[in-house]
């Protein structure tokens, strides 16, 4: 049995859980006739990647050029990097063997400038729409620049136009439902009411979107072409909150030695800290949760009352504070488990992940 | 030059910097006759560790097996595993090579039981001590605890008691100068007592203590054996808030490549998210801060003024408020540097070190 071979915190995926998030997800492009281009961020994995290609799905999404190197690597071939590009890496971009399709995202006149200069290949480029998050991309309603760039897109044989892009980041911080249904609908909005303005020179252009919560939650598409959530292959404690999952849909434990009880206080000290979870955390009732606990039994995990929460990380040191009758059934020298506040970065912390029957998923490591 | 160079997100180190770190926690052990064992989590690098052996240290701090694993291989031989003992690794540690001396730290009886069952090599045994923090350890009047403790390090032939050691983490939360005083004296206070009450058993024991502020502020070490303190090699922005240090002596800046420009904000968005520096952030000022922002000349960094600072991360984003005239000076394609608010965290999730004169430095990866 895995647990029993735990010997330092390791992430345990429950692939059943991660089949059934896969198969939902497609299943809802599918119904509202999306393209479905899945973000390959949050798992990193080639073996979870080839779960979806099972399904019919062929296009992802990464977010470095990095990981679509990695992504090439295991046969991917349709690929769109969703970062504002990084013409620093424009040599990297060049080697690309030519039968992938790779997009960028350009935002920035600099940027086109460059591309014209440098590039040696074919690249699909989309307009990175700033919807309301304000971390990234052009604001919809500046018409000017989307003109300056794609008169430079023209400029270069190498570029062709596919559309525009946004991630409504800001659906994370949303505190209701409701919330969340305004932010999706005035970025479909955005994004529609910039196809009818640049439809006649781009009539096959793509509109595209991509947060989970909205992925999720949504059910009117009108108008999207595309969507590129990624969280939701695995959820987490962050999207529980936001409301897109229930917990028993989190499809990742972390396996976490204890070393430590402290019964004047209800807490475990467990092997298991920031350089595992990250240092992520969300205060749902004004207090930081860095994961809730699970007890692992007969090789599945059951999830306790979320009185028993991860209360904080140092590097390696995670502090649990449990109920009276949860710290009585734990002991030093066992393992607990947590789901995590934050799959994609702790995934992207850790350099292995087991599924709970024991096998070994290879990620980008 | 380095910066031309810079691709991606890349973890700069200036060496200078860095020594002069190191021959200043020299000095203060040395002024004060203690034991100086450094702890390595902070660099996890066989390079750095080199400048410290060059100096005459030959005894280091490590917060994991796995660490201590590295810097064996590494030619370490005088090693303290500073976690409360993981009875799950104990194999592990039976493996280690006879002529390392390996100190390990153990706080539950369940695991001296299991360490008398399981043990097949030498180990020194520390009692931590839980000096306030209330993360790990013992509480320094638990004697009761203590003695059980001691009881049971003698029933193996492995184990030798070798003293109390504490890790007064909270000093790190302290708003001044004379709450670390205060910290500080007080954790001497319960190790001098502890020595006074188990002296006659013990007469050689070692009284270690080891945070970076206490180490690099206070000047009485009175009745203290060892320090280990980590943070104080590279500095952080963290620990320049704490005033353990100004920021010119922060040894470690991020290049960032900038991608996008934001005039109707003042920001600058980056390659450099929460995988490269970790989602660790202060509120000085009631606002979160990532980091600090330096600019690059001639091989080294500038430090800007305070009003210019990484204010939100995301996985690869991030976004930087700027003054007006800062604004100016940086254009999209360029790169600028941002000083680490947790120093630790950020070495972590790095997969390479460059010194700003273009030397690789080895870390464990």
């Amino acid at each position: 049995m895995v647990i029993n071979e735990i010997q330092v915190p390791t992430l345990l995926l429950d692939k059943q859980k991660c089949i059934r998030n896969i198969d939902s997800m497609i299943e809802k492009a599918r119904e509202n006739n999306l393209v479905f281009r899945p973000h390959f961020k949050t798992h990193q994995s080639a073996d979870v990647a080839n779960w979806f290609r099972q399904r019919g799905v062929d296009k992802c999404t990464v977010s470095s050029v990095d990981m679509a190197m990695y992504f090439i690597r295991n046969h991917w071939k349709d690929i769109t990097i969703a970062f504002p590009f990084n013409i620093r890496e424009v040599a990297r971009l060049n080697q690309v063997d030519e039968n992938v399709n790779i997009n960028i995202l350009v935002t920035e006149k600099e940027t086109a400038v460059e591309l014209i200069k440098k590039l040696e290949r074919q690249v699909g480029v989309f307009i990175k729409i700033d919807s309301g998050y304000h971390r990234a991309g052009v604001l919809p309603e500046n018409h000017s620049k989307i003109k300056s760039l794609l008169t430079l897109f023209k400029e270069s044989p190498f570029l062709t136009f596919k559309g525009f892009l946004t991630h409504s980041g800001h659906t994370y911080q949303a505190a209701s439902f409701r919330e969340i249904e305004v932010i999706h609908q005035k970025s479909i909005a955005q994004l529609t009411k910039l196809r009818e303005s640049f439809n006649e020179m781009y009539p096959k252009m793509i509109l595209s979107i991509g947060d989970t919560p909205s992925c999720t939650l949504m059910n009117d598409f009108s108008g999207i072409d595309e969507i590129r959530p990624g969280n939701f292959v695995f959820y987490d404690v962050m999207q529980y909150h936001i409301g897109s999952c229930n917990l028993d849909q989190i499809a990742l434990a972390m396996a976490c030695p204890i070393v430590e009880k402290h019964q004047d206080r209800n807490e475990l000290v467990i092997y298991g800290g920031g350089i595992h979870f990250s240092k992520e955390h969300i205060e749902p009732d004004g207090y930081p949760v860095y994961g809730y606990v699970v007890k692992f039994e007969n090789g599945n995990w059951h999830i306790l009352d979320k009185a028993n929460f991860l209360k904080s990380v140092s590097q390696e040191h995670g502090v649990v504070k449990v109920s009276e009758s949860v710290y009585k059934s734990f002991a030093v020298g066992g393992v607990l488990g947590i789901l995590p506040v934050h799959a994609c970065m702790t995934v992207d912390l850790i350099s292995r992940i087991l599924t709970t029957k024991g096998e070994n998923i290879f990620i980008n490591r």
